[in-house]
């Protein structure tokens, strides 16, 4: 059964999710996908009223609605065994993820958190310390590495298919920024471009750090320096267009291009990976397949198609449905949510899994995207200069 | 909230869902997806083991697992207001829909089928019959009619910004067949080759209602006839090969092509549709875009990206989340679902809603799906003369 | 060298290409393309003055310009051997097919004719005793048969890389008839749209048989009966709109879909051919790459790349530049009128190819064709009876 | 007619074009595509059998063939005026392009020279300066430009359509390098990886100036600044890999992406140009749409399709024939020669033309790649600074 060795579903608490964005239904509705856990509890907002209409909207009894997160954890953490939260989902503005996950860890729950982790590699760095104090399970919701054919792919490099890896373009590139009207209260991003709330990075931070992590998680190649070259073209105070070339330990090189201000562009997300055996594209609009080429041979188009020759263990571990039964943002947000549970029981049950194993991204992970985003803005204020870059 | 004015989620119960095949999880998912409703009882399996293994890794209580379909109807309409559930779904071999469906709206309950309906024009009428008896709601899990640019394509055409629709194309052709071996006891689809499990239709009752359906539900054209030529390339007993040519009343042509032996193709499902004023096309494996064509301008292809312009009422209603997140099959597997919630809740509490609204598939669709098979094979057999075809 | 046992160009008159239509311009750059022939003569117009700037346009000596196709015939045909035009291209309106084909041949001359061939099959069968007795070289400008990818298709199947072929789905899609405006003097189509001109099937004969050719061309499947049902959609006399379904000796199944009437299709001409072995798909509109599928494989695009290894000797041949430099319509066209050389010289000074070649569209398929036209009409007629096809 | 003010064809002679190379067919074929020129001499190889042999294949008098290319410029142009060539193509390695082109123009010849024009700036600087006292026509086949969705989006851009040019990402990935065995002599590419005689840039010459000639053609972008990165993945001596991030004087940003190591892309030179108004991007192996698109509006494809709405006139005068019937790399490659030969008309009898057009990549384009070429060089081999590039 699922979650067999524990016995009954993980129960969640949500911090977030009040508000107009989507990225509270996307938690909670990821989080439940597979019934291995329940929202039980959140501090959907800072209005008592308001995170009481939400628990009534998702499900949640009422009593466990809170105005405040501190309150929250400390009750919760009060609770006995078989009604405590298992762990915390974060949810909120990139400012609040630090105080929010060290309060979360130090509660002794694991966490799942939205990126950037933190605003600065400080806050990272004690991130990483309290996690390797408490063995928490942390997991960081670079979602897109939760698509089959991203986890496909990933095993199939791990594996020597493509060979060395030489080169990849990560490209990240939306137009939402040409909607937003400066004359108006916006709904969406109001805090993105406010330095204190959002941190020093817009665009590089929102996406960039999605791309790069990703261009990481498949490649595993590992990073020795950055050149940055950000700007703004939208009129706003923080970047919103730029690239990001990273030189690899191997000599290799990653060029991350984000922009928020190609127009009609929605959330086109894609990477290009070239190994000196082989090829392979894939996109994120169109999840479900990845292409791989060799000189001189046909393109080979290689279908979310689980139990078929071509899939690997790791592709089909991501599936629930057959293929040409498209699976998308929703189930690749749910495998990361799935994934992190496998640490949760094991910490709990143990069991014969790898506690170890990065199928999920990580506190590292979180380092390293802050790190990421810090160096790429130095190296861009510095007139574009190579900068280090330290591996998790 | 979510079923506000129910003030509760909806209860299921699911017959089905235990063996090999995924349909029983495609359901149970995307009944639950939004929190609306919740999976409380099962007769999963006709064994009591596997019926209760299946409660268990559904997060169902055992105690509400049967082995007996019969029995769990019994049982559960006995149950007090607060307990009872509000519907079945129905997830088994064909031959069993209407035995099963019948004794669920005898029992009182609410019921969502998957297709085909019936497998005879008989029982498919004594269905209707006992629909518009006893009022329940009756939903066929005509799944692709819960895409968003599905439902979208079709509010255009009714506020006929294509014009006078003259032709439809929808293909459905899938390959699995080839992997069938027929020396070994199948996985999928043993007795989708036996006409008195599965009805005298293989492939044009499988997919072809799907894809007729489909045509039906997005274009609105009435049928007047069908001329049917169905083969079998396979060495199977049924038909897994075909076309179902459909004349309209307004003397509009819809093809029908059915295939699952075409190497290599998963679940594609495609339609295109000629109006008088603009065409449109869209294919059930890129759900999220739909294009539009008129002649002498530029083609247009329709994101899925609910908020924008050229966006009407039903395609927004049916999206959860921003354009560029793509959502697949299990989300408009659930706005079926979904779109059935809403006229139970409004059968229990009433409400501002039409429940003569056709927004999802219903028993009259479903008998029309039956007659279609009925026709085309008759058709077919009769070396492809003209056959009457009436409207749901 | 090019036409290197020859030692010179070979001489072509042009009948037609002096009007609006852009069709002489195709025959022309399409029969120089490779310098193996030389346009040196023409009746471009009835209108002597027009005939005479066509040729100063088209590079033509003047004095070559002919009013009057008959005269042209005569007086070329009196020319000395090293004058006198090696063939004709017929590029004119149906109805003139015939007759001009027919004198052309008896004149001695070889002939690249348009399609479809005549407005009827007596007419259609004295051309195949005409070429018969002559031996002229007679090609049918197919055009669609002369792209590498199609060609390349043809070898594999013949090669039983397929299997045996089961289905196949030609489909031939056009919206122009949307831009004609009734009440104006048409630019494009007027005699298309004249039974007396233009013959009994509009665009089952326009489109249609360029459809029909090319599955048979690719397949090699043999027609046994055809059942077909035409209708008019834009309210013009003759067919706009339809399908003509071909059972073949082998019991596989043609489907042929044609319209002129789909909003916003340029010239959609699209194949997709099942065999038990492997499917193809291949479309007119991005013709440098052929889709192969296989049940449990990912599928392989074969790009048009001279020399590589899933090239074979048919689709090598008809390359001129590497992958990805695309080559196009001209290129196809002129790889027609290439093969149709290769036979003219054959005839003049022999050598080692088969001049029983079918590489070419040819007089037979010219017949057939015409054939296919009258029995989808006298089905369609006869409220879609099977009617029977004869093969070439 | 063709050449109607001239009222005669052009002619040519062409270095090059005798050895393995697809390149001389190509000038060949595309300079008499249209019937507006012929060629008539060739210095076509070194040997003199070869060269005749080729004149042969090449419907060339043989009596015109030469093996030394000085020796051509002197006969043809002592020619008298009723014979003597009006250009010269140079179709040769990059180390030759310098000599021919500066002797031809000497000789009083007008000159289509392919790309780089040469391998350092002082000759290219040369060149500037002789084609400004000889008033030659002077045409850098960066043959890209021709396509007509290239000129449409170029003119489209310069009336304002997508507003201030802001970034353009410019890629051309190709992957025959892993093809080529080191051990053995090769086909091509022989002097591409020459310093001597291929100069000192080679995919950053081969392919970049392509790319990024066409990112400042379309965009209209002046250039400022440029930091370059290039690399060596395929163990030659010179680059195979890299980026070149040039900063324009309003601050834009154009990023030149080349590889010639990434398995399996054939000849894949895309663009995306993102203006304040709107976006567009463009693939060369797909080159008859362009895709516009805007934030809040359905993606626009652009078909080619001469005489539609959406066409202006940049893009309607590149089109041969309607819309759906694929023109290519030929047809490209024929429209930059057909611009010339417009160019050298005007030069010979005047017109309404306007000599300062710069539809056609002329000699300050050549400079300008010749720049870009060293700087890009220079700034990898400084550790990626930012280095000036002078506009042309």
């Amino acid at each position: 059964m699922l979650n067999a060795s524990l016995n009954r579903k993980l129960r969640m608490a949500l911090i977030g999710g009040g508000g107009a964005g989507f990225i509270g239904k996307v938690h909670r509705t990821a989080a439940q996908l597979d019934g291995r856990a329940e929202l039980v509890a959140g501090a959907f907002s800072s209005s008592m009223d308001r995170s009481r209409e939400t628990a009534l909207a998702f499900g949640v009894d009422p009593a466990r609605a809170y105005a405040s997160w501190e309150e929250m954890l400390v009750t919760e953490a009060a609770r006995p065994d078989d009604e405590r939260v298992d762990f915390v989902s974060i949810a909120t503005p990139n400012f609040l993820h630090f105080p929010m996950a060290k309060a979360s860890l130090a509660a002794g729950f694991n966490v799942l958190c939205d990126k950037p982790m933190t605003t600065n590699t400080a806050d990272a760095e004690t991130l990483v310390r309290l996690v390797e104090e408490t063995g928490a399970v942390f997991a960081l919701t670079h979602n897109y590495t939760g698509y089959p054919m991203v986890r496909q792919a990933r095993e199939m490099i791990a594996a020597d298919e493509l060979g060395e890896i030489r080169a990849v373009r990560a490209n990240y590139v939306q137009g939402w920024m040409w909607a937003v009207d400066p004359t108006q209260p916006a709904e969406r991003g109001t805090w993105k471009d406010d330095p204190r709330r959002n941190g020093p990075g817009a665009t590089i931070g929102d996406v960039g750090t999605h791309a790069y992590n990703l261009a990481r998680y498949m490649s595993g190649l590992q990073p020795a320096e950055v050149l940055g070259k950000l700007t703004t073209f939208s009129g706003r105070q923080l970047d919103d267009y730029g690239h990001a070339l990273v030189r690899c330990l191997n000599d290799a090189l990653i060029m991350v291009t984000v922009s928020q201000v190609t127009h009609g562009r929605l959330n086109d997300l894609s990477i290009e990976i070239d190994g000196d055996k082989a090829s392979l594209s894939w996109r994120q609009e169109e999840p479900d397949s990845l292409t791989i080429r060799q000189t001189g041979q046909p393109q080979r188009i290689y279908d979310r198609a689980p139990g078929q020759a071509h899939m690997n263990d790791s592709g089909n571990a991501a599936c629930r449905i057959p293929g040409g039964h498209p699976e998308a943002f929703f189930e690749a947000f749910a495998n990361v949510y799935s994934s992190a549970y496998d640490d949760m029981i094991w910490r709990v049950v143990g069991g014969d899994r790898d506690p170890r194993s990065t199928i999920y991204p990580n506190v590292y992970d979180g380092l390293e995207g802050v790190r990421f985003i810090e160096q790429t803005i130095a190296s861009s204020k510095a007139n574009s200069v190579w900068l280090p870059l330290a591996a998790r």
